[in-house]
Protein backbone atom coordinates (compact mmCIF):
# COMPACT_ATOMS: atom_id res chain seq x y z
CA UNK A 1 0.00 0.00 0.00
CA UNK A 2 1.37 3.78 -1.27
CA UNK A 3 2.59 5.86 1.79
CA UNK A 4 -0.18 8.83 2.37
CA UNK A 5 0.66 11.73 4.20
CA UNK A 6 -2.24 14.17 5.16
CA UNK A 7 -1.97 17.64 5.97
CA UNK A 8 -4.46 19.72 7.99
CA UNK A 9 -3.85 23.36 8.80
CA UNK A 10 -4.39 26.47 9.94
CA UNK A 11 -4.38 29.54 7.73
CA UNK A 12 -1.17 31.41 7.61
CA UNK A 13 0.19 28.35 9.70
CA UNK A 14 2.62 27.52 6.52
CA UNK A 15 1.01 23.85 6.18
CA UNK A 16 1.31 24.09 2.22
CA UNK A 17 4.93 25.12 2.47
CA UNK A 18 5.52 22.29 4.87
CA UNK A 19 4.08 19.76 3.17
CA UNK A 20 5.23 20.13 -0.39
CA UNK A 21 8.86 20.38 1.35
CA UNK A 22 7.95 17.38 2.86
CA UNK A 23 6.87 15.41 -0.23
CA UNK A 24 10.16 17.09 -2.14
CA UNK A 25 12.34 15.72 1.07
CA UNK A 26 10.78 11.84 0.66
CA UNK A 27 10.09 11.87 -3.02
CA UNK A 28 6.30 11.88 -2.27
CA UNK A 29 4.02 13.15 -4.77
CA UNK A 30 2.42 16.31 -3.39
CA UNK A 31 -1.15 17.05 -3.99
CA UNK A 32 -2.53 20.29 -3.40
CA UNK A 33 -4.13 23.11 -6.41
CA UNK A 34 -4.35 19.73 -9.05
CA UNK A 35 -6.86 18.21 -6.59
CA UNK A 36 -9.64 21.34 -7.13
CA UNK A 37 -8.65 21.36 -11.38
CA UNK A 38 -9.50 17.24 -11.23
CA UNK A 39 -12.47 17.45 -9.16
CA UNK A 40 -13.78 20.77 -11.31
CA UNK A 41 -13.42 18.77 -14.62
CA UNK A 42 -14.97 15.91 -13.25
CA UNK A 43 -18.13 17.34 -12.30
CA UNK A 44 -18.19 19.71 -14.60
CA UNK A 45 -18.42 22.75 -12.51
CA UNK A 46 -16.30 25.62 -12.39
CA UNK A 47 -13.33 25.88 -11.44
CA UNK A 48 -13.83 29.06 -9.09
CA UNK A 49 -16.90 27.62 -7.62
CA UNK A 50 -15.46 24.51 -7.26
CA UNK A 51 -12.38 26.32 -5.35
CA UNK A 52 -14.90 28.38 -3.56
CA UNK A 53 -16.96 25.20 -2.31
CA UNK A 54 -13.56 23.66 -1.10
CA UNK A 55 -12.06 26.01 0.35
CA UNK A 56 -14.12 28.47 1.65
CA UNK A 57 -18.01 28.25 2.43
CA UNK A 58 -19.90 25.44 2.37
CA UNK A 59 -23.56 26.43 1.27
CA UNK A 60 -23.47 29.77 1.91
CA UNK A 61 -23.00 32.14 -1.18
CA UNK A 62 -24.52 31.49 -4.43
CA UNK A 63 -21.30 31.69 -7.16
CA UNK A 64 -21.85 33.66 -10.38
CA UNK A 65 -20.82 31.07 -12.07
CA UNK A 66 -21.87 27.31 -11.14
CA UNK A 67 -21.86 25.20 -14.23
CA UNK A 68 -19.57 25.26 -17.53
CA UNK A 69 -21.55 22.49 -18.77
CA UNK A 70 -25.53 22.12 -17.94
CA UNK A 71 -24.84 18.87 -16.07
CA UNK A 72 -25.05 20.52 -13.36
CA UNK A 73 -26.94 23.30 -13.85
CA UNK A 74 -28.29 26.41 -11.78
CA UNK A 75 -31.65 23.84 -11.11
CA UNK A 76 -30.24 21.49 -8.88
CA UNK A 77 -30.40 21.89 -5.45
CA UNK A 78 -27.25 23.81 -4.37
CA UNK A 79 -26.77 20.74 -1.70
CA UNK A 80 -26.56 17.92 -4.57
CA UNK A 81 -23.94 20.32 -6.46
CA UNK A 82 -21.81 20.15 -3.21
CA UNK A 83 -22.87 16.58 -2.67
CA UNK A 84 -21.26 16.00 -6.40
CA UNK A 85 -18.29 17.75 -5.86
CA UNK A 86 -17.73 15.73 -2.46
CA UNK A 87 -18.40 12.79 -4.46
CA UNK A 88 -15.62 13.52 -7.22
CA UNK A 89 -12.97 14.75 -4.69
CA UNK A 90 -13.39 11.27 -3.01
CA UNK A 91 -12.76 9.82 -6.25
CA UNK A 92 -9.87 11.60 -7.26
CA UNK A 93 -8.19 11.48 -3.59
CA UNK A 94 -8.31 7.66 -4.47
CA UNK A 95 -7.37 7.41 -7.75
CA UNK A 96 -4.09 9.44 -6.19
CA UNK A 97 -3.38 7.33 -2.97
CA UNK A 98 -3.59 4.42 -5.40
CA UNK A 99 -0.52 5.97 -8.13
CA UNK A 100 1.85 6.76 -5.76
CA UNK A 101 3.78 7.54 -2.09
CA UNK A 102 1.93 10.93 -2.07
CA UNK A 103 1.44 13.85 0.29
CA UNK A 104 -2.51 15.32 0.29
CA UNK A 105 -3.04 18.90 1.58
CA UNK A 106 -6.27 19.44 2.92
CA UNK A 107 -9.76 18.20 1.36
CA UNK A 108 -10.40 15.47 4.30
CA UNK A 109 -8.00 13.17 2.77
CA UNK A 110 -7.44 12.29 6.52
CA UNK A 111 -10.62 11.25 6.56
CA UNK A 112 -11.41 9.40 3.12
CA UNK A 113 -8.05 7.52 2.96
CA UNK A 114 -8.52 6.32 5.94
CA UNK A 115 -8.37 2.92 4.94
CA UNK A 116 -4.65 3.57 3.78
CA UNK A 117 -3.68 4.51 7.53
CA UNK A 118 -2.37 7.58 6.83
CA UNK A 119 -0.41 9.51 8.54
CA UNK A 120 -2.01 12.77 9.75
CA UNK A 121 -0.02 15.95 10.36
CA UNK A 122 -1.53 19.03 11.79
CA UNK A 123 -0.05 22.49 11.52
CA UNK A 124 -0.92 25.46 13.34
CA UNK A 125 0.72 28.90 14.53
CA UNK A 126 -0.49 31.83 16.80
CA UNK A 127 -1.75 34.61 15.34
CA UNK A 128 1.24 36.37 15.21
CA UNK A 129 3.23 33.97 13.16
CA UNK A 130 0.10 33.57 10.67
CA UNK A 131 -0.58 37.42 10.33
CA UNK A 132 3.39 37.87 9.67
CA UNK A 133 3.37 34.60 7.04
CA UNK A 134 0.34 36.34 5.38
CA UNK A 135 1.97 39.34 5.47
CA UNK A 136 5.38 38.16 4.06
CA UNK A 137 3.33 36.61 1.13
CA UNK A 138 2.53 40.19 -0.32
CA UNK A 139 -1.33 39.11 -0.37
CA UNK A 140 -3.76 41.18 1.36
CA UNK A 141 -1.52 43.77 0.84
CA UNK A 142 -4.46 46.82 1.47
CA UNK A 143 -5.82 45.07 4.75
CA UNK A 144 -5.64 46.08 8.07
CA UNK A 145 -4.45 44.33 10.78
CA UNK A 146 -8.02 43.95 11.69
CA UNK A 147 -9.44 42.83 8.96
CA UNK A 148 -6.43 40.47 8.56
CA UNK A 149 -7.29 38.95 11.55
CA UNK A 150 -10.58 38.65 10.71
CA UNK A 151 -9.98 37.02 7.13
CA UNK A 152 -7.68 34.37 9.14
CA UNK A 153 -10.37 33.68 11.73
CA UNK A 154 -12.80 33.34 9.25
CA UNK A 155 -10.39 30.89 6.58
CA UNK A 156 -10.26 28.87 9.76
CA UNK A 157 -13.51 28.90 11.04
CA UNK A 158 -14.96 28.12 7.48
CA UNK A 159 -12.37 24.90 7.13
CA UNK A 160 -13.57 23.49 10.22
CA UNK A 161 -16.98 23.89 9.34
CA UNK A 162 -16.49 21.85 6.27
CA UNK A 163 -14.50 19.25 7.83
CA UNK A 164 -16.99 18.93 10.72
CA UNK A 165 -19.74 18.71 7.76
CA UNK A 166 -18.44 15.83 5.57
CA UNK A 167 -16.39 13.84 8.53
CA UNK A 168 -18.42 14.24 11.34
CA UNK A 169 -15.69 15.34 13.32
CA UNK A 170 -13.90 18.13 15.14
CA UNK A 171 -10.57 19.47 13.38
CA UNK A 172 -9.48 20.96 16.07
CA UNK A 173 -9.70 17.51 18.54
CA UNK A 174 -5.82 16.41 18.07
CA UNK A 175 -7.37 12.37 18.32
CA UNK A 176 -8.02 13.93 14.77
CA UNK A 177 -4.35 13.95 13.67
CA UNK A 178 -1.04 11.97 14.75
CA UNK A 179 1.31 14.43 15.04
CA UNK A 180 0.52 18.12 16.00
CA UNK A 181 3.37 21.06 15.22
CA UNK A 182 3.24 24.73 15.98
CA UNK A 183 5.09 26.64 13.54
CA UNK A 184 5.02 30.14 16.08
CA UNK A 185 8.09 32.10 15.17
CA UNK A 186 9.86 29.08 12.94
CA UNK A 187 10.87 29.53 9.74
CA UNK A 188 9.18 26.21 7.53
CA UNK A 189 12.61 25.15 5.80
CA UNK A 190 14.09 24.84 9.02
CA UNK A 191 11.87 21.97 10.11
CA UNK A 192 10.79 20.28 6.88
CA UNK A 193 14.01 17.92 6.84
CA UNK A 194 13.72 16.96 10.24
CA UNK A 195 9.85 16.75 10.24
CA UNK A 196 10.24 14.61 7.07
CA UNK A 197 12.45 12.31 8.33
CA UNK A 198 10.74 11.94 11.66
CA UNK A 199 7.16 10.91 9.49
CA UNK A 200 9.17 8.44 7.45
CA UNK A 201 10.61 6.61 10.87
CA UNK A 202 6.72 6.49 11.96
CA UNK A 203 5.42 5.21 8.22
CA UNK B 1 22.06 28.29 28.23
CA UNK B 2 21.44 24.35 28.28
CA UNK B 3 18.21 22.59 26.60
CA UNK B 4 15.07 22.11 28.11
CA UNK B 5 12.62 19.70 27.23
CA UNK B 6 9.38 20.09 28.83
CA UNK B 7 6.63 17.17 28.59
CA UNK B 8 3.24 17.18 29.22
CA UNK B 9 1.29 14.44 29.28
CA UNK B 10 -2.30 12.37 29.30
CA UNK B 11 -2.28 9.70 31.84
CA UNK B 12 -1.70 6.51 30.21
CA UNK B 13 -0.17 8.14 27.26
CA UNK B 14 3.42 6.32 27.76
CA UNK B 15 4.55 10.36 28.52
CA UNK B 16 6.64 9.35 30.97
CA UNK B 17 8.31 6.17 29.19
CA UNK B 18 8.92 8.70 26.01
CA UNK B 19 10.62 11.38 28.34
CA UNK B 20 12.86 8.74 29.66
CA UNK B 21 13.76 7.24 26.20
CA UNK B 22 14.05 10.78 24.93
CA UNK B 23 16.71 11.70 27.58
CA UNK B 24 18.22 8.33 27.27
CA UNK B 25 18.78 8.73 23.38
CA UNK B 26 20.20 12.51 23.81
CA UNK B 27 22.19 12.24 26.84
CA UNK B 28 20.17 14.66 28.79
CA UNK B 29 19.44 14.05 32.70
CA UNK B 30 15.36 13.28 33.41
CA UNK B 31 13.85 14.44 36.23
CA UNK B 32 10.29 13.09 37.35
CA UNK B 33 10.29 11.57 40.85
CA UNK B 34 13.28 13.43 41.89
CA UNK B 35 11.13 16.81 41.65
CA UNK B 36 9.04 15.44 44.22
CA UNK B 37 11.68 14.23 46.65
CA UNK B 38 13.49 17.18 46.14
CA UNK B 39 10.25 19.63 47.59
CA UNK B 40 9.08 17.12 50.45
CA UNK B 41 12.85 17.82 51.30
CA UNK B 42 13.00 21.80 50.91
CA UNK B 43 9.14 22.36 52.24
CA UNK B 44 9.65 19.60 54.87
CA UNK B 45 6.28 18.28 54.08
CA UNK B 46 5.91 14.79 53.99
CA UNK B 47 6.24 12.90 50.03
CA UNK B 48 3.07 11.21 50.06
CA UNK B 49 1.35 14.53 50.86
CA UNK B 50 3.62 16.45 48.04
CA UNK B 51 2.68 13.91 45.52
CA UNK B 52 -0.77 14.49 46.31
CA UNK B 53 -0.74 18.05 45.68
CA UNK B 54 1.19 17.76 42.70
CA UNK B 55 0.12 14.80 40.99
CA UNK B 56 -3.91 14.99 42.07
CA UNK B 57 -5.77 17.09 43.88
CA UNK B 58 -5.86 20.83 44.73
CA UNK B 59 -6.85 21.50 47.74
CA UNK B 60 -9.81 18.96 47.96
CA UNK B 61 -8.67 16.99 50.16
CA UNK B 62 -7.58 17.02 54.37
CA UNK B 63 -4.11 14.20 54.23
CA UNK B 64 -3.32 12.29 57.01
CA UNK B 65 -0.18 13.85 57.37
CA UNK B 66 1.13 17.02 55.95
CA UNK B 67 3.91 18.24 57.70
CA UNK B 68 7.44 16.28 58.59
CA UNK B 69 8.21 19.26 60.92
CA UNK B 70 6.51 22.34 62.49
CA UNK B 71 7.71 24.20 59.70
CA UNK B 72 4.93 23.92 57.84
CA UNK B 73 2.28 22.66 60.29
CA UNK B 74 -1.39 22.39 59.94
CA UNK B 75 -2.41 25.46 61.95
CA UNK B 76 -0.93 27.12 58.40
CA UNK B 77 -3.75 27.42 56.21
CA UNK B 78 -3.84 25.21 53.23
CA UNK B 79 -3.71 27.78 50.27
CA UNK B 80 0.10 28.92 52.13
CA UNK B 81 1.23 25.18 52.45
CA UNK B 82 0.24 24.38 48.81
CA UNK B 83 2.16 27.79 47.46
CA UNK B 84 5.13 26.72 49.29
CA UNK B 85 5.24 23.38 47.84
CA UNK B 86 4.84 25.73 43.85
CA UNK B 87 7.84 27.78 45.24
CA UNK B 88 10.10 25.28 46.48
CA UNK B 89 8.98 23.31 42.81
CA UNK B 90 9.94 26.70 41.05
CA UNK B 91 13.38 26.69 42.71
CA UNK B 92 14.31 23.40 42.35
CA UNK B 93 12.88 23.41 38.43
CA UNK B 94 15.32 26.37 37.73
CA UNK B 95 18.13 24.62 39.57
CA UNK B 96 17.95 21.58 37.39
CA UNK B 97 17.75 24.03 34.14
CA UNK B 98 20.74 25.71 35.52
CA UNK B 99 22.95 22.05 36.22
CA UNK B 100 22.77 20.53 32.57
CA UNK B 101 20.30 19.68 29.73
CA UNK B 102 17.12 17.81 30.77
CA UNK B 103 14.09 16.40 30.16
CA UNK B 104 11.54 17.05 32.76
CA UNK B 105 7.66 15.63 32.87
CA UNK B 106 4.86 17.34 34.14
CA UNK B 107 5.44 20.14 37.24
CA UNK B 108 4.23 23.41 34.87
CA UNK B 109 7.65 22.87 33.90
CA UNK B 110 6.83 24.67 30.61
CA UNK B 111 5.82 27.45 32.12
CA UNK B 112 8.08 27.59 35.12
CA UNK B 113 11.06 27.48 32.76
CA UNK B 114 9.81 29.78 30.09
CA UNK B 115 12.72 31.75 29.96
CA UNK B 116 15.04 29.02 29.10
CA UNK B 117 12.48 28.57 25.49
CA UNK B 118 12.01 25.16 26.74
CA UNK B 119 10.93 22.45 24.15
CA UNK B 120 7.29 21.23 25.11
CA UNK B 121 6.30 18.17 23.99
CA UNK B 122 2.63 17.40 24.88
CA UNK B 123 1.81 13.42 24.86
CA UNK B 124 -1.54 11.87 24.25
CA UNK B 125 -3.92 9.03 23.33
CA UNK B 126 -7.34 7.82 22.43
CA UNK B 127 -9.06 5.97 25.35
CA UNK B 128 -8.40 2.65 24.49
CA UNK B 129 -4.46 2.78 24.37
CA UNK B 130 -4.41 4.64 27.52
CA UNK B 131 -6.16 1.66 29.30
CA UNK B 132 -4.40 -0.80 27.88
CA UNK B 133 -1.21 1.20 28.88
CA UNK B 134 -2.50 1.25 32.40
CA UNK B 135 -3.29 -2.69 32.31
CA UNK B 136 0.06 -3.64 30.87
CA UNK B 137 1.56 -1.83 33.61
CA UNK B 138 0.00 -4.33 35.78
CA UNK B 139 -1.35 -1.57 38.11
CA UNK B 140 -5.07 -1.14 38.97
CA UNK B 141 -5.85 -4.59 38.20
CA UNK B 142 -8.82 -4.97 40.41
CA UNK B 143 -10.47 -1.86 38.72
CA UNK B 144 -13.36 -2.32 36.00
CA UNK B 145 -12.88 -1.28 32.58
CA UNK B 146 -15.43 1.41 33.67
CA UNK B 147 -13.34 2.10 36.96
CA UNK B 148 -9.77 2.36 35.10
CA UNK B 149 -11.57 4.54 32.66
CA UNK B 150 -12.84 6.97 35.39
CA UNK B 151 -9.47 7.25 36.95
CA UNK B 152 -7.92 8.19 33.88
CA UNK B 153 -10.40 10.52 32.93
CA UNK B 154 -10.50 12.04 36.49
CA UNK B 155 -6.44 12.09 36.45
CA UNK B 156 -6.19 14.29 33.49
CA UNK B 157 -9.37 16.58 34.79
CA UNK B 158 -6.93 17.22 38.07
CA UNK B 159 -3.34 17.81 36.00
CA UNK B 160 -5.62 20.45 33.59
CA UNK B 161 -6.67 22.12 37.12
CA UNK B 162 -3.53 22.32 38.68
CA UNK B 163 -1.90 23.52 35.20
CA UNK B 164 -4.70 26.09 35.16
CA UNK B 165 -4.83 27.18 38.49
CA UNK B 166 -0.66 28.16 38.33
CA UNK B 167 -0.18 28.75 34.96
CA UNK B 168 -3.49 30.39 34.44
CA UNK B 169 -3.27 28.30 30.74
CA UNK B 170 -5.03 25.89 29.27
CA UNK B 171 -3.27 22.50 29.00
CA UNK B 172 -5.36 21.30 26.31
CA UNK B 173 -4.88 24.79 23.99
CA UNK B 174 -2.26 23.17 21.36
CA UNK B 175 -0.48 26.53 21.61
CA UNK B 176 0.71 25.66 24.99
CA UNK B 177 2.95 23.00 23.07
CA UNK B 178 5.24 23.23 20.04
CA UNK B 179 4.65 19.25 19.26
CA UNK B 180 1.80 17.14 19.96
CA UNK B 181 2.45 13.83 20.03
CA UNK B 182 -0.55 10.77 19.70
CA UNK B 183 0.75 7.90 20.95
CA UNK B 184 -2.43 5.53 20.13
CA UNK B 185 -1.60 2.19 18.90
CA UNK B 186 2.06 3.02 18.90
CA UNK B 187 4.73 1.28 20.51
CA UNK B 188 6.50 4.18 22.68
CA UNK B 189 10.05 2.40 22.25
CA UNK B 190 9.37 2.57 18.18
CA UNK B 191 8.77 6.31 18.18
CA UNK B 192 11.52 7.40 20.78
CA UNK B 193 14.24 7.73 18.79
CA UNK B 194 12.91 9.53 15.73
CA UNK B 195 10.74 12.51 18.28
CA UNK B 196 14.36 12.21 19.54
CA UNK B 197 16.19 13.09 16.21
CA UNK B 198 13.49 15.83 15.62
CA UNK B 199 13.59 17.51 18.93
CA UNK B 200 17.49 17.52 18.69
CA UNK B 201 16.61 18.97 15.16
CA UNK B 202 14.56 21.80 16.36
CA UNK B 203 16.61 22.76 19.18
Amino acid sequence: MNKIITIGREFGSGGRELGKRIAETLGFAYYDEEIIEAIAKRSELAEDYVRQVVENRIMTYYPITIANTLTAAPGDSLYAINRSIFTAQTEILEEMAQKSDCVIVGRCADYILEAYKPFRLFVYADLETKMARCRAKGEDAEASDRELEKKIRSVDKARAQYYRFYTGRDLSDRLSYDLGVNTSGREIKDIAAALAELIKALT
